[in-house]
């Protein structure tokens, strides 16, 4: 155990039919002014966007939409968010969509409170105050409607780039499970294999010896696994396996599981942003991709926890077994493992690589990742 | 899963000497008056006192001393403390201690906000608002660090009664594993069962089929044993151990591992909180008495859930067999099992029914144990 400061004041409303509540949470927030952000019209049309309205209205809440928000969300897009929300003189931003979404209200809440580019936040400046965020989550993954992350992406520089602040933590996110039933398979594997990646990152960066949060960890990947299989081999509208993903997306990125682990860093998530920065693939198909291959690379620098994971989730003898067992299992959901898969020529891997080392010098980890390190690590992805 | 609101807005700061931060922290709060609650002397011998009055002094914090509280903290003394903190004007309560200390500066801090009764709040009234409370916790064992949860003993009518309120979770507990490093082995086995019985409570009479948080609480029970068999069989200093377990403890009952399972009951706690309102036994003592017998009695109505912690916890086959090794454990760690070990004759086991039953009553559980129902599980640990 390490020294740690937790503290994540999300209030967290779980069920189905919950997005009802809204108007009621800003109401007793004193908020009057939001603006609603969303994604592509499939919140429209699935009548989502009508019910929230509803509730905004009964709390008699004024409202300003923005749609449009990109997997992948562009600062372009954010900065005309910004322009709205200032414009329109609103006292909250209410995301209603997936990760993406929440992370580019994320953003518009701290542009909105700044007169300098919003930008500026993700190359360095620090966050001082942003709107207060209220979500309504439609695809359970990246944990942004518990955290204080924020990932957005400049088009321009080429930059998939990160927010980390107490200030954009949400103040309520309201986690509908059936909201995410008509989420397609595909997704529902990229999903799966996020969250799998957010705990493993400092699972296998950290220090040996924290048990207690291997164990969360652990609990959480056989969860996601568990689920996922139900959901994609049995049922996509498996509505407890919805409904546990869901839970434990969140709790794989709330701060939970790093809680006492001491430093740990986060290169798949660095070279995989290195790549869909550039080749704007999801996600989860990118960290599918890079997981493995780095694993690989990785294995020698901590055995012990390579064969812990492995017989712990898949009741396997050897870290490299394990590896593969995880690889297999990608391979299963259908969520790509190879570069090929996603149309990345091995020739770009070196353009990848130098995209990335920019974000390696960001997080810290710029030593332990110079340019060709990455290369290598892709290359075992070829 | 089930619907579940989760809201734990406590902020912890861990790690050795962080009570050094206890002026900054209430000045950050906008603080300048406080009630610092202590229990006995040791607060004071070992210096923590004088190095909290330190860090109040440097952040120009005015601070009354309250001492004397007791484990099974008694609702006497926290009328005088609630005086006191009227008298004294103070803005928030200073818990320094463990978890009958902060039981006790929440209800004060409930009771300085009230023109009635503190004890009202504790036999129906509802809480509407409280003075923020700050922890510096010394003893891990109830989780109170991190919850809205106060329990008060009145020793005229001989109930051990609770409060449960969002308005008393702490605003800042600051978590020192060194300041436990000189709690003795018998309240370290106290402490172990209480951690336990909190996440078992749940565990076994919720609906089945909540994986996650199964694992969730399987991870706490495995690091509690782990690290207490550390502590007792080989180093109370260990320094990992005791870290570990007080993170475990706080986890055991912030909230975390009942989201989403639904319904369920405390009924472990109900009987033994009858047990130690009468006879000043030290509750983990208790626990450990009651509990091996009430697995006993239910046993035959979750044997699924008995099953799975048997193998998940002990390695074992069957549920008999896992609650024969959680009583063998006890032993080990050489708390009590039987009644007559605390000094309680069988004779008196139906004064305690008939005490547990207003509690039942109150916990909503009163048709699943009436009072011969109490009595027929209290005497399989005579």
């Amino acid at each position: 155990m390490f020294d740690f400061t937790f503290h994540n004041p999300t209030k967290i409303i779980f069920g189905a039919g919950k997005e009802a509540l809204i108007g009621a949470e800003l109401n007793a927030a004193g908020i009057t002014r939001v603006l609603l952000v969303y994604g592509r019209n499939s919140v429209v049309k699935s009548g989502l966007l009508d019910r929230v309205l509803a509730s905004l209205k009964a709390g008699n809440i004024t409202c300003s939409q923005y749609g449009g928000v990109d997997s992948n969300p562009l600062i372009s897009h954010t900065r005309e968010g910004v322009a709205l929300a200032k414009r329109e003189k609103v006292e909250a931003i209410l995301a209603v969509g997936g990760g993406s979404v929440i992370d580019e209200s994320k953003a518009i809440a701290v542009g909105a409170l700044s007169d300098t580019d919003v930008w500026d936040f993700f190359v360095g400046k620090e966050v001082e105050r942003a709107l207060p965020v209220f979500t309504i989550l439609t695809l359970a993954a990246t944990g942004s409607e518990m955290n204080g992350n924020s990932v957005v992406t400049n088009a321009d520089t080429r930059q998939k780039y990160n927010i980390a602040s107490p200030h954009v933590y949400p103040k309520v996110s309201i986690l509908n499970p059936e909201l995410t039933h008509s989420v397609p398979l595909s997704y529902t594997a990229y999903s799966a294999v996020d969250a799998i990646c957010h705990v493993i990152e400092g699972y296998f960066t950290k220090q040996p010896g924290t048990h207690l949060q291997d164990r969360l960890v652990e609990g959480i990947i056989k969860t996601v696994i568990e689920t996922t299989d139900d959901l994609i081999m049995a049922d996509p509208g498996h509505a407890q396996a919805r409904a546990s993903f869901m839970w434990a997306a969140t709790l794989a990125l709330n701060g939970l599981t790093p809680a006492g682990i001491g430093e740990y860093s986060f290169p798949n998530h660095m070279i995989e942003h290195a790549m869909s920065a550039i080749y704007n693939i999801p996600h989860g198909a990118g960290l599918s991709i890079v997981m493995p291959a780095w694993m690989k690379w990785y294995l020698a620098r901590n055995p012990g926890q390579f064969e812990r994971f492995a017989k712990e989730i898949f009741e396997l003898d050897s870290g490299i077994a394990g590896i593969a067992a995880l690889e297999q299992w990608f391979v299963t959901i259908k969520s790509p493992v190879r570069l090929h898969e996603v149309k990345i020529p091995a020739a770009d891997i070196e353009a990848i690589a130098e995209n990335a080392e920019g974000l390696a010098r960001q997080w810290g980890i710029g030593d332990l990742y110079p340019r060709e390190t990455i290369a290598e690590i892709l290359r075992l992805a070829v």
